[in-house]
């Protein structure tokens, strides 16, 4: 790897050398490292791209990291990750995914990654994606994550866009059973004339199931964002969405949620707002002396911490 | 008009005798009482079924009754009545449409209103639906309302669909210019198994617009509603909407609320909540010696007032 996929690891994984535990960095299309542990296997597909993360059931407080990198200009990557979490297991899995674009080719990076969370399993799910380069070529990322739900597991997502991602088409699909909990904090930032659209779709089947989506973004310059949220309720369950959103300069920012109540035991909110940071908000940070831009760049990142 | 009408006529409109002040009173397809006013001129349409309501610039504290009854089984109506509201008149429109079907047949009325609300205007705009008769025939309603709101005019819509209805499909859209603003207020209840869509799309492209669309609605049995609301926010203007339903039985409801920013001003909010009637409230209703079903029927009134 060198310096220009080093940074870009920092950036997304927050690693400086190698992770402890298991891991799988992909840089360019290909495998630039591997671990494994007693209790995490990683193989790769045969059939397509990929790997398969093998989780035994009842693993405790391992991590799992699976970076990608993209530093060649023109890159198209496209890879099928799966996760299999055992039964009890509880651990957390850092992906992520930098793009580095310094020519004037697309480069893009795809990935559909399915998580078959086990009876009882416990994940959390960090994901972080930046791009930068000064070459005219996008930087793109579509990412679609496909979660399936067991009796009582839970898992924990935490999504983020940091910057320089110029289009991401991100879809989320999740199915819970019984006694299943899914929480989704997403943040995503756009700048430019970059465009963003999110959609979310949870299905609560088994009784005892229950969700909150919470999305966070701010749209700046010319830069539009789309957030769709779809919850169903089918069973006794609870889901919550929601979406606020900081409009500046020419932004556009469109939310469309939607709540179905297929049984008389759902119950399920949604909340969106969507305005510009308020003007007494900026006063008062710049009477303690710090300039329009500071006061602005410190309410969008105390808003998206 | 015979006792059904007048029956009909009570429900919709609250009218147990002909109403003072102009009036236009139509009874299967056909008009059944017309009256003017200095103020306010009614005035059949030629080209197709409908009528124009002229009113005034500067016409103060007048009401105006439209009320429709339709009592012959497997009547088709439709009509297409405009609202020319002159300058700063500030009046009071009470529609309303009430169906009896005592035959096998499907009985329907469909309405298009166009409301031209002239700059400084405030309306009230009242509309009940209701639907009766023991026959196997359906009693379908598609009432669609446009808004064409000029310069600081004021708008409020309470729409109200009582009982009866077993199908309809509402549409409202609006336009607002600068200082405009438009409260809508609906109430629906569904029951047996009936349909009920609405949907709604307010355009706020005037600086310092406004809009609140609150929707409140019952679904029993085995009905199903679609609530659908589109607020854009195309200048500096604010835009609320809610919705909040009960659901009991084996009904279904599903909201998609949708805003929209183009402008850095716009700010804009949705709530939407959907859940049955919380257990302890029916119990503590129960202890004052009210039966199960007596206790849901006045939450569910309560709501809906």
């Amino acid at each position: 790897m060198d310096e220009i996929q080093m940074d870009l690891l920092e950036k997304v994984a927050g690693l400086h050398e190698l992770p402890t535990g298991a891991y799988n960095i992909r840089a360019n299309g290909e495998k630039a490292g591997r671990n494994v542990t007693d209790n995490i296997d990683i193989v790769s597909k045969e059939d397509k791209p990929g790997i398969d993360i093998i989780i035994k059931p009842g693993t405790k407080n391992e991590n799992v990291h699976i970076p990608v990198v993209v530093s060649e200009s023109g890159l198209q990557d496209m890879v099928y990750n799966d996760f299999l979490i055992g039964e009890g297991a509880d651990v957390t899995i850092i992906a992520g995914c930098g793009i580095h674009n310094g020519g004037d080719e697309e480069s893009r990076h795809d990935g559909i990654h399915t998580f078959y969370v086990g009876k009882g399993a416990k994940v959390k799910y960090v994901e972080k994606h930046y791009g930068e380069g000064d070459g005219s070529g996008a930087r793109v990322m579509n990412p679609t994550t496909i979660v399936k739900m067991e009796e009582d597991s839970h898992m924990e997502m935490e999504t983020t866009q940091i910057k320089g991602v110029d289009s991401t088409d991100r879809i989320t699909e999740a199915v819970l059973k019984e006694g299943a909990t899914l929480v989704i904090n997403e943040k995503l930032m756009t700048h430019g004339k970059q465009y963003a659209k999110t959609s979310f779709q949870v299905d609560l089947d088994g009784d005892g199931s229950s969700t909150n989506v919470v999305s966070r973004s701010v749209a700046k310059d010319d830069s539009s964002q789309l957030f769709l949220a779809k919850i169903n309720g089918n069973a006794r369950c609870s889901g919550h969405s929601e979406c606020d959103a900081i409009i500046m300069g020419n932004a556009r920012i469109s939310a469309i949620p939607e709540i179905t109540a297929n049984n008389l035991d759902a119950s399920l909110i949604h909340e969106a707002a969507i305005g510009k940071i308020a003007g007494d908000q900026i006063i008062k940070l710049m009477t303690l002396g710090l300039t329009e831009e500071e006061a602005e760049a410190q309410i969008i990142s105390g808003f998206l911490k």
